[in-house]
């Protein structure tokens, strides 16, 4: 067992395993719609304690999944997605709380999603996959809570997308938790995010083997999902640190010639990635789940983020990043302002870093030192 | 005549033609290609005076044509591209100018380009055309003002792609002009620009109808080159300009209800851009006209700024936008230092606009105003 001393060398939480749980009984979703059955695949960490109030959720953004930290097996060379953040003695602290993540409904890692198989049809639901949002991640999520036998979480953290969802939490449970943490989160959208998660949905809708989506027995789009993630990429970094990181820097080359193949690194750094994901993500669930961001807009639906927010007295930490261009730190300023005139307890810190959205998987030292203040 | 009394009334230099000049000899490309027959289109506007001393050529960015002023037709609803610009006691006044603008090499508005036809095959060059760069553009319209019968431009001025072939025009021929006048451009793209500009040519080849730039003959690739246009507007733009306009703002609909259709009207619009744009270019000249921006670096050839533009004794004017994503103001400021440290007369001017790179298109009060000590 020397592989799994090797696991533990790293700091890390070591061997894990995803769990399942189906729940039979439908879920009436936000569309309308009462949906199930629905299994949700899910990661813990750490130990619940018998007073069952050491647990700790963490929401996913967009395209990670239950999957948060650790080691699947001992040959397994990569580590949960924020393996930085978890584990003895890390920012969220193992040797202290019971951390859980679940997958999302809709997505592609276990949890119900458009590439699940409808048991009524016998077949993948594609496109007949109902429309699903952000408060229905959460509706899915509450059961899994409820099925682990816990009445109230310490925290609710989430990035990204699953700050969306941390707030929805704070909306819809809103005594559910202590402590709510929104890392490069926002309340909904801008036009500038919705108009990138557009493009992502036109790439996947431009490759042919799309087949509108039903593609599950055939070749996937994998060029049109490669081209999203491209898209995504593009505005996850930040100009300064695609200059620090590539600049004009070529590819295999010592000097510039003139052709139409990849002349530079950060053309090569795109196509690479693009194609790492396509064998790691759906097309289909990409489409649910940026709808599902697009959609999400708690002044829509409530009039104001204080309506939305009024009934939650959970201690609550805003945590921007400085350079993110996808989601700027004046989209979560709004947030701060409303919790503010609700006389609310919150923090607001702008992590300064040049590493945009990107930063929230980067910057371990500077979110540990953030959230240092959050479970002192 | 009415109708053509209708377009004076507008403030227009009225009903204008495009004119072409082919050149049968051969011109050596950076590649190291002799290549010809070139034919350029170019249209005038204003009166070339006795000392053939007030001409001023205006270079178009990636997208635009020859057609920089004026109506082709009485029943021509949209006038040229920089209408707003060039006229009678506008920025560039055709009372006193003679204002030059020509196609680029490359481009598929009546200038050689991929959609050409090769005459030594009968059919269209397609990908076979060979790569260009900026400085071949400048070559070319070289060639174009000695055929005017010009020895010496009154003032050269470009915008984004036609700022760095004004640049061009002081590397390559440095006495040739009196002023220089450099607008949202630089001497090299970012990182960031490149990433944008190699999405587009990935949703180009993403499009099965692309078929290695064959396709003369058959559908275009209609779906890529829409994509490749709407990836290209989301950085057009800035984030603060798109909230003004479009915001959450839903497209025909009161309330958001759940689908995978247009929801937003920023969807709406960027799929009505890219939609329009497919009928207007050619999606191999949007890879070659990319491609010669990505390449363009005075840097890489010359060593340095300093090294590059140390012969042109022009005033040099070099005015970015303050909310530039695409080309932000910094890279402007490093012609600027090497400029100043050259000592040569240099202005530099912040255009403040929240329009981001399309102020180029949109702030006709602002840069009238800054133009006006350029052309006092």
């Amino acid at each position: 067992m020397v592989a799994v001393i090797d696991k533990k060398e790293l700091n890390s939480v070591g061997l894990v395993q995803t769990e399942f749980v189906s729940f039979y009984d439908k879920i009436k979703l936000e569309c309308g719609i009462n949906f199930g059955p629905v299994t949700v695949a899910y990661e813990c960490y750490g130990k619940l304690n018998k007073a069952k109030d050491n647990a700790v959720l963490i929401l996913h953004s967009l395209t990670e999944n239950a999957h948060a930290a650790g080691y699947h097996s001992e040959d397994d060379k990569k580590a949960g997605w924020w393996d930085m953040m978890i584990g003895s003695g890390k920012a969220f602290d193992t040797d202290k709380y019971f951390v859980i993540c679940s997958n999302v409904l809709g997505g592609c890692n276990g949890t119900t999603g458009p590439s699940s198989i409808n048991p009524e049809t016998g077949k993948c639901y594609g496109l007949s996959f109902p429309i699903v949002t952000i408060p229905d991640f959460v509706k899915v999520q509450k059961k899994l809570i409820d099925y682990l036998g816990i009445d109230k979480l310490h925290s609710v953290a989430g990035i990204s997308m699953g700050g969306m969802q941390a707030l929805e939490w704070a909306v819809s449970y809103p005594d559910m938790m202590k402590k709510l943490i929104v890392i490069g989160s926002t309340h909904r959208l801008s036009a500038y995010a919705i108009s990138l998660h557009e493009l992502g949905r036109q790439a996947i809708y431009l490759d042919s083997n799309w087949n509108n989506g039903n593609y599950y027995d055939k070749e996937p789009p994998f060029k049109g999902l490669s081209l999203a993630r491209m898209i995504g990429m593009s505005s996850y970094s930040s100009q300064e640190a695609l200059k620090d990181k590539f600049g004009r820097k070529l590819q295999n080359k010592q000097k510039l010639d003139y052709d139409f193949g990849i002349n530079f690194q950060i053309e090569s750094f795109l196509n690479y990635q693009g194609n790492k994901f396509k064998n790691e993500f759906d097309a289909n669930s990409y489409l649910y789940l940026t709808k599902a961001t697009d959609f999400y807009d708690v002044i829509e639906k409530y009039g104001s983020i204080e309506n939305a927010l009024s009934d939650c007295n959970a201690d609550f930490y805003i945590l921007p990043v400085s350079t993110d261009m996808l989601i700027q730190p004046r989209h979560s300023q709004e947030i701060v302002d409303a919790l503010k005139s609700l006389d609310k307890n919150v923090t607001f810190k702008i992590i300064e870093s040049n590493q945009g959205h990107n930063a929230l998987f980067m910057e371990e030292e500077k979110l540990t030192k953030v959230l240092s203040e959050v479970y002192k």
